[in-house]
């Protein structure tokens, strides 16, 4: 349970104005505190302090409206959608003693000058104080003047108890009644509502975008992750494209660029067959959470799948729009858009080093196929990047532009997210130019069977334990050690390189390992014990290692948790 | 102190032959337990246990003779060369009543069929039955019949207490007093009487083969290390080489290969410089000894040294002597000898592979000059190898013949040495097959002021933490963690690239972050303290990061070892 402290202390607004009784909520939302009733503890505490740091502040919520997957920015655990409306209906049923207005009259207020209005469910607000607090920036503007919504409609973030609450306190009136019903009735349609149907089997962590995750146990089930289940992660709604008109351009060399249809990227360029491992930056996220709370999907340890993609060489392409020596001494990144799209059109966006692009070794594809067949809409039909070896956000669904540069993706997901930094770094002291966009990803294992909390029965004589093992950058896992014990003892598990039956695939040459390995041990069960401490950890050939817990290497951002993973089994008697 | 046990029971000789009294002590070397009587905690006891896995043991002390620096096989410490030569000057003041045998009949003894005798001071021993387990292998056989004086001299392994008092009991005659006459002018020079004189702060780890790392407090001086007191490591003795007659072959290609004279290679080819951190594979090898004794040379935390290196690219030598495309086809390794070589002959060698090798991004030098210097006689004159962001062994000195190869270097060092195990992994159980020979090394750093144990008053109110952080592969330190508190809370030290005064080294491009970064940070004493426990950790551009505690990712070998760095530090008043 969630309880809110509004703190009237003001911030860059000065003393308060006897116009604006309502200004005193702008300061609350900037200094707003928010604690978890049910747990006391220093550390677990959610804190978002040092009112008098608006900028950071903005900084720090920057990704909310860009819809980073940040839904779970104000509260600890998802809301569920009758809390909220609950408030909303309450807020609504308020006898209002406020004068009503028109849409008309609403509609002039569209500037911090001129005052900025909004409307929400029939009320009048004036936000004016607020916009410059606003997490999501500046886009706030994009609403003002008119009807909240449809904004609220692709940002599902806002629609929490909290949030509305806030919003109560900016009330200047009522919509008049036949304004309301134009709104109504020219309502805009729910831009998710083309998104594809899911497999039941996954685990939503957000429904708005979606993002959805595999059980464990079937994760490890197959060698190369059956599209349907492949782990789920959208930043916008999937855009839906029709493969006949469909184009990429290849911007940034000299030329003019090249525009490709999908049938160009088919038949000009030889395909190319990849299998490689995708993991999102926030995989096991909840772990992170569990030490204290950070910003993010609260991803378990199945945001990570393996496939195998077939496309046209992100290399050859380049070099057919005019990469050269010349491009060469400039060029330092390859910048990628999707064509899924906020409100203001803004597309999702992110960018590779060059020399990733571009190398032999680096076998970046423009994927038109998964598991053999066309990409499905979630995973970026018709076409989309796989970076092997590189975090999921680099892998840019829905393609719609490469663009060659000197610079790095301007993008809100490769500046200002994705990015690792100390534990002692928080949302008031992070700079988020002082650390590098995150592209190779660190060694990582889990253990996917058995899950936490089972019991395995003293009678099985033994404990078979399941789990993947990856490293980012082509680097081959190339051992999972596994204890029963906490950590204390050690057993090395078998690995696998290919689902049950079939033969294993070839060892891919040096820094070209993109897939992951399976890994088994199956170990008697310890004569004495009641409880297993399950731990996995894995090397790769760099030898790099996993880091023991999870606290020293916690971010405020909760991507790159790849400590060893524990779970704990109860051994039980056949009686119990 | 050691305490060693003999145990009587035989391994593969049958049951003791009443003619050959001695055999028994063949037995006592394969069962063979060592037990450090100052310590009976368990985890810390020596065992070489398991007498029945002979061919294990052979395989676990194969690196002995071949001079692979694990001098300290048979000791948990440097045991000092005066208390050998008690034990040698007791064997040599025994009272024999064993009889006297001319060299003649001495040299009669070489094969195991005739049986094997050695000479050791005037002794004669027969060491038929401890051929089969000499740790070294078969290369015991090239002292049959003579003396073994000159090849101890190069390995000083053999020259400790226990290692005598196991020959004793081999012992079957004394050498006629004309023909020891004649050993001991005729002996063999000291193979490491050209051994360079070596910079007097050096700590030496062994004196022949000569391996010395610099005080820690003096590595974090200098952004590029000194050659005079940049960490040494050689694995046999320095050979001189004379620059007018040097040759370098080129082999494995088709045409016949190439020979470069040291001339050559400097006009031939452009002359590249690249500054590069080197690190030997068991670097921090001391803090494994400490949770369990390994087999190795016992580094601190200073072997490890950054150098600007210049030579030719190895790219531009395989494509002048004929790397084409076809030979892309098959060929997978680049394999290096060096000049320096054993009494058998067989010189240094390793390999590393071909991509790395011929990568234009991979900066391979085959180096003839260190800090501006022709190479000094201790780093690889005239010529070496330099594989930045590989394992020091890889970057193989006075290098004499590099070749193309679709197999890796067989040599010891690359098949059976600098390969990384599990904690569970014992002499017994290896498999040295089973893991792939170290290349590129994981993330590491260290604390170098204050050292261990050091007193900080309290009237300075602040401490100052220096150190070192690297990652192989070319992954740049994009972050240094430091805690006062064993880790539990954290700060972020400042990162520098160049000496002070200098103006930073640009930022390398992706993947070519050959050259360590040095690191700093002042922090206030915390006002109730009287002991810190400061910890550092490093965070590469993939993200990886240091392993908490060593125990986890200890290995037989103690290589790679790179858990957070820890150093407690006493706070002084002024009146203590």
């Amino acid at each position: 349970m969630l309880v809110l402290r509004h703190c009237h202390r003001l911030t860059r607004f000065g003393p308060l104005s006897p116009q604006r009784p309502q200004a005193s909520s702008a300061g609350a939302w900037c200094s707003l505190r928010l604690v978890s009733s049910s747990n006391n503890n220093d550390s677990k505490e959610q804190r978002w302090e040092h009112p008098g740091h608006a900028p950071n502040l903005r900084l720090a919520f920057a990704g909310l409206l860009a819809g980073t997957g940040a839904v779970l920015a104000y509260g600890l655990h998802h809301h569920k959608a009758e809390q909220s409306d609950i408030v909303s209906a309450q807020l609504k049923a308020q006898p209002s003693q406020l004068p009503v207005f028109s849409q008309e009259e609403v509609t002039k207020h569209r500037t911090p000058k001129d005052g900025v209005w909004v409307t929400y469910k029939g009320g009048v607000y004036d936000i004016t104080e607020f916009v410059a607090v606003h997490p999501g920036g500046d886009k706030i503007l994009l609403a003002a003047g008119g009807a909240l919504e449809p904004f609220w409609a692709l940002y599902a973030v806002h629609n929490q108890e909290h949030v509305l609450a806030m919003l109560s306190e900016y009330k200047v009136g009522e919509l008049r009644a036949e304004d309301q019903k134009k709104q109504q009735s020219a309502a805009s349609s729910d831009p998710y509502s083309s998104d594809p149907e899911r497999h039941p089997a996954l685990r939503v962590n957000s429904l708005k975008p979606f993002n959805a995750e595999p059980p464990p146990e079937l994760l490890s089930d197959s060698y190369v992750t059956p599209s349907a289940i492949f782990f789920k992660r959208n930043h916008l709604p999937v855009p839906r494209v029709d493969p006949a008109s469909y184009e990429l351009r290849v911007d940034g060399l000299p030329g003019g660029g090249l525009k490709l249809s999908l049938e160009d990227l088919k038949k000009r360029f030889p395909k190319h067959t990849v299998t490689a491992t995708l993991q999102c930056a926030g995989n096991r996220r909840s772990e992170m959470n569990a030490v204290k709370q950070v910003k993010g999907l609260n991803w378990g340890i199945s945001a990570i799948s393996n496939a195998t993609w077939a496309g046209a060489r992100l290399r050859d392409v380049l070099l057919a729009a005019g990469y050269d020596a010349d491009a060469a001494q400039w060029a330092r990144h390859v910048q990628f858009e999707g064509l899924d799209k906020d409100v203001t059109g803004t597309t999702y966006g992110a960018s590779i080093p060059v020399n990733k692009a571009i190398g032999e070794e680096g076998d970046v594809l423009l994927a038109y196929e998964m598991n053999g067949e066309p990409l499905p809409p979630d995973h970026g039909f018709p076409v989309r990047v796989v970076v092997p070896g590189t975090v999921g956000a680099r892998n840019v669904k829905w393609l719609s532009k490469i663009t060659v540069s000197a610079e790095e993706s301007g993008s809100h997901w490769q500046q200002n997210d994705y990015k690792g930094f100390s534990p002692t770094t928080d949302w008031d002291t992070v700079d988020f130019k002082s650390a590098p966009a995150i592209q190779e990803l660190p060694v990582q294992s889990a253990i996917t069977v058995p899950a936490d909390g089972a019991a395995v029965p003293r009678a099985s004589e033994e404990v078979t334990v399941k789990g993947y093992a990856w490293s980012g950058g082509g680097r081959e896992v190339v051992r999972v050690d596994v204890s029963l014990d906490g950590g204390k003892t050690w057993q090395v598990a078998e690995l696998r390189s290919s689902d049950g039956g079939q033969s294993p695939e070839p060892s891919p040459p040096p820094g070209r390992a993109w897939a992951w390995k399976l890994w088994e041990l199956t170990a008697p069960l310890p004569s004495e014990a009641r409880q297993l401490e399950i731990v996995c950890k894995a090397v790769d050939n760099s030898y790099n290692m996993q880091p023991d817990t999870v606290a020293p290497i916690w971010n405020l951002r909760g991507v790159l948790s790849n400590a060893w993973h524990r779970v704990k089994v109860n051994i039980v008697d056949s009686d119990e």
